[in-house]
């Protein structure tokens, strides 16, 4: 655990050698570029952070492939739904998928996501409103044909009831950059990725706890979803999953997926 | 499942619309561009696939809370491992997480992953070096001097024996685009995202079984573990995970991940 006399006394170093105070959550263009200047350039976490043991439960050979054996199992029951139940989650479970998504690793431990989760009838009606205002746009004029084409055997299409049907939306934006606590600009490294690798381990949950999801990137909605739900400039709007259980006649594209022996190499 | 027949069906049509044969794994280059001929317009896979229903298990309110906490403490004790046992892991094991990340989601179901696993210690030592070679020239001339200081706390560095000490790596390989049976180009819509939360499943499989990993980005390596690996010119490496369990004297950095009131909006 980091103490907290330890990283204030941190802050105190770098204000110290800083020409200006710290004032908290300034704004980039407000602070010289760290480069100019050698004496700025410190961690932004501690430098003398601790490295302590890790011992992970170790498990036996047999355990982990029992495991490995029955993990696969259930995810492969995983399947994208386009129709949803309206039948609620409880908040509790909403709370437990998230924090289990902010366990992923990220560049540098910068851990750059924001999740919003919209349980709110008139907020899903609005980010359906845009939602499909853009994808009307999406399909007509700015997907390329082939693009359109590919998706006709999903039976994807611009109107999208899943958006208000489904009890909540979880909306993972990325923040491409955040303030460190003496207000300099914190760089978040690889953060695409880091938000993708969040989102996969957020299916991994919805899955493991019996719900399901839609994978969704919606093409062109960043700014204004970020207008509708207040969200500042430095997030940017990646993922939209409507969670919830399936509709009781919910159908799926009667695909495979590639065998193990099409996407395995070994060396 | 698709029937062969149909599928077969599907691909005459195509090839009767086309002016030339199919030949199977062609070149880009040597095929038109779709958008100058609408008659090429067809969907990489058939327009017809039918949709059949799905039916999860269905879990109680009660249940689906209860599996979310025991997922959540289990995932919550995920760390990034910088020291391996050198121990051995069993091929099943590693064929099964690999399954598992092949679970994943995907632009209009593309698929667009290899996972490379290498085991032979000649090849991790090739691979090593290559990283090794590259890791000095990111850390002395290439990354910004913030971003080296920033990873100061974590005490990476250009020296990767976890390289050769794990029993395994994973490289996960974002295929750009491939081609259809018929020979024609297939689009990989999404590929960079797709393989991300791929790489979040393979993650969460890794914790679920028992066995550790380290997140990594070789940065500028690309061209090189491609040729390494003869890994054709339609894959760009994106990731690599070494795999297995952690040495008996493996530390972490003592940092905390942020409660969940900072990165979770309710509306």
């Amino acid at each position: 655990m980091f103490h907290k006399n330890r990283i204030e006394a941190h802050y105190r170093r770098i204000a110290a050698k800083k020409k200006f105070a710290p004032t908290g959550g300034g704004r980039e263009k407000d602070y010289p570029n760290d480069e100019d200047d050698p004496d700025l350039l410190v961690p932004a976490i501690p430098e003398d952070t601790p490295h302590i043991p890790y011992e992970p439960l170790k498990r036996s050979d047999e355990e982990v492939l029992q495991r490995s054996r029955e993990y696969y199992e259930l995810m492969a029951k995983r399947r994208t739904v386009r129709r949803f139940s309206t039948e609620p989650i409880p908040q509790e479970v909403l709370d437990n998928i998230i924090k289990t998504a902010g366990t992923s690793p990220s560049g540098a431990h910068t851990e750059p996501w924001t999740f919003v989760v919209v349980q709110d009838q008139e907020t899903k009606t609005a980010i359906r409103n845009i939602v499909e205002e853009e994808e009307e746009l999406n399909y007509s004029k700015r997907m390329s044909r082939q693009w359109v084409t590919d998706l006709k055997p999903f039976a994807t299409k611009p109107t999208k009831p899943y958006l208000t049907d489904a009890p909540a939306l979880i909306l993972i934006f990325r923040q491409t950059h955040s303030w460190r606590q003496d207000g300099r600009k914190k760089m978040h490294y690889y953060s695409e990725i880091s938000v993708a690798i969040a989102a996969g381990i957020l299916l991994a949950a919805i899955q493991y706890c019996g719900l399901v999801a839609l994978t969704s990137t919606p093409l062109n909605c960043n700014s204004r979803l970020r207008d509708l739900l207040s969200r500042p400039g430095n997030e940017r709007l990646e993922l939209l999953f409507p969670v919830g259980r399936p509709h009781s006649e919910a159908t799926v594209p009667d695909v495979q997926r590639k065998p193990l022996e099409e996407i395995i190499v070994r060396v």
